[in-house]
């Protein structure tokens, strides 16, 4: 009854300690001042310097449903790393360790060594040590938990946000939802390069939320939707937020791949672009362009906040746009 | 392609968000000083003292797999509980938080409340705050990551045991593989009760790992086996450790389950018991002794740590036993 379902099938080569030690070991060695004790004890230890804090986030990725099944296995890790690691740009903390939590229906050395070079890849872009994890049999299932620290009596938080601040977003929107369906289509996609890339190696926002810490009311990453997340920060401040239609942010690619109106729709509702969405006091947007520049990152003034409460969307004329959907929601 | 898969079986009666509200957040009241920001941001927050350091460790249990599936669901979430503090007992750090990776395959009310209502028995139980999760569509699995506050320069690692240390566990040993089979087997077992508590609320030697910190050389808990997790403390120490097989604890329940032979071996290889193993200096065997009377809990000799290498268990002729095979690997 406690045995692997599918025991029978797997390529059973490596126990998990000898899994662990060819995979998962060489990605451990401690890169970061933080760790004192990494894999091979029962937990791993850190210090923190007296003035900061430690910010912690998990995420989890389940195959056929946050990727596709035929996913490719460094794919899996690149973008797993990335979609967790966009929690800790949203609070502006600089990522110091990350855990694995690793469950797959059998051992596949050619699987293993795929995800441990997409993992290897996403690590050391992000300068991130592996701390530790768990290899369990299963279903194929990610989750990852990251760690980082922040300054003590600093962090981007979604409740910080005033009347009369202004709405930015990072890089572009909608690209999440158009690389979901050009990777889904049965059709040939023009731009599948750009959005395999959008899909499977989004770019979590460290350096910006780190640099937003001092100039920002308010952020969150945009995961469920422009709408959806900038609904987060209008809930957590108690304030409206009015969005332009026409100042969204769109790519090229994304605005060939379908039209007008299906695109906005995209933007709005899509989710799983991992940009960043915050709040400024109109007195700091000389700030965020020094920012943009400095960081080589674009920075799109999208709306403002409003007393009240909720969100909406304007377009040219005025009038506010219907939306059909919410955000993302895992199980609906 | 990206939808769950069962959609169609679902009882879909709440989005993530409202899941979240009416299960989770009600744990989630910061009970711990050291949580600044809990669930409703991107990250959960934490502060520590100057002078701690944080022990992390993830445990993942699957259905099938790490326990029956028809296990219940307020049993899966203390069992879940308790297997991964028991990693912070391990090390003696003192709990501070937690964050729960759910993957489920429908919202179903029912579960949700009975895996709710366990985790906040176990929650209340070890004094552990909910400060983080995430709940995704797909195979019943769940990831616990474990968070706890460390003294700056102490730590129950497994690389510090000595020859002539004195090799202790907590409580009593074969209970695990025992209960594994009582829960198993179809025919009537007449210590179910008993051993129904052992696998689904296993003890975290929380108190017990935190008085070691000061008084032992090396520690461990045993979830592989006392075994192969003596083998850890050995190989990461450089020392060999012999246990003696009649000093071995048992317990009447386990006695009474099976045959004396049976029992032995589930003592040195079954796993799952989650009692701490750990070496002192001879002239420290009185403080264990306090130790045991203060905390109320067994602790028994076992073995000596020698010069050389490996565990090697001897029987009361002195002659060493044969171990048909190793203690409990998720993928062997």
């Amino acid at each position: 009854m406690i045995v692997p379902e599918n025991k029978e099938k797997s390529q059973f080569t490596l126990d998990e300690f000898g899994l662990i030690k060819k995979y998962f070991a060489p990605l451990a060695k401690p890169n970061s001042a933080h760790v004192d004790i990494s894999l091979g004890d029962d937990c791993s230890v850190f210090a923190f310097a007296n003035d900061e804090r430690l910010a912690v986030s998990v995420d989890t990725l389940v195959t056929g449903v946050h990727f596709p099944e035929q996913a490719l296995p460094h794919q899996i890790a690149t973008r797993a790393i990335a979609v967790s690691l966009s929690d800790l740009a949203a609070m502006g903390a600089r990522p110091c360790g990350i855990t694995i939590a690793l469950t797959m229906p059998v051992i596949d050395n050619d699987w293993l060594e795929g995800f441990s070079r997409g993992l290897a890849q996403s690590l050391a872009h992000y300068a991130v040590p592996l701390v530790g994890g768990d290899t369990t049999c299963g279903p194929l299932c990610i989750s990852v938990q990251v760690m980082g620290a922040l300054p003590k009596d600093q962090a981007l938080t979604r409740s910080g946000a005033k009347p009369g601040d202004l709405v930015f977003v990072s890089g572009t929107l909608g690209d999440g939802a158009a690389a979901l369906a050009c990777l889904s289509s049965a059709h040939r996609c023009l731009e599948k390069d750009y959005f395999e890339d959008k899909f499977y190696r989004p770019v979590a926002r460290i350096a910006l939320g780190q640099a937003l810490l001092a100039v920002a009311n308010a952020g969150i990453d945009i995961s469920d939707g422009l709408l959806a997340d900038a609904g987060h920060i209008a809930n957590s401040s108690s304030v409206a937020i009015e969005l332009r239609e026409e100042s969204l942010p769109l790519s090229l690619a994304a605005k060939s791949h379908t039209s007008a109106k299906t695109l906005q729709q995209w933007a709005l509702t899509g989710g799983d672009d991992y940009e960043l969405c915050f709040c400024v006091s109109p007195e700091r947007q000389e700030q965020v362009q020094k920012i943009s520049e400095s960081l080589d990152v674009r920075l799109t003034k999208v709306g403002d906040v409003r007393s009240g409460e909720g969100v909406h969307c304007i377009d040219s004329s005025g009038q506010i746009i219907k939306i059909k959907t919410g955000g993302y929601q895992h199980f609906s």
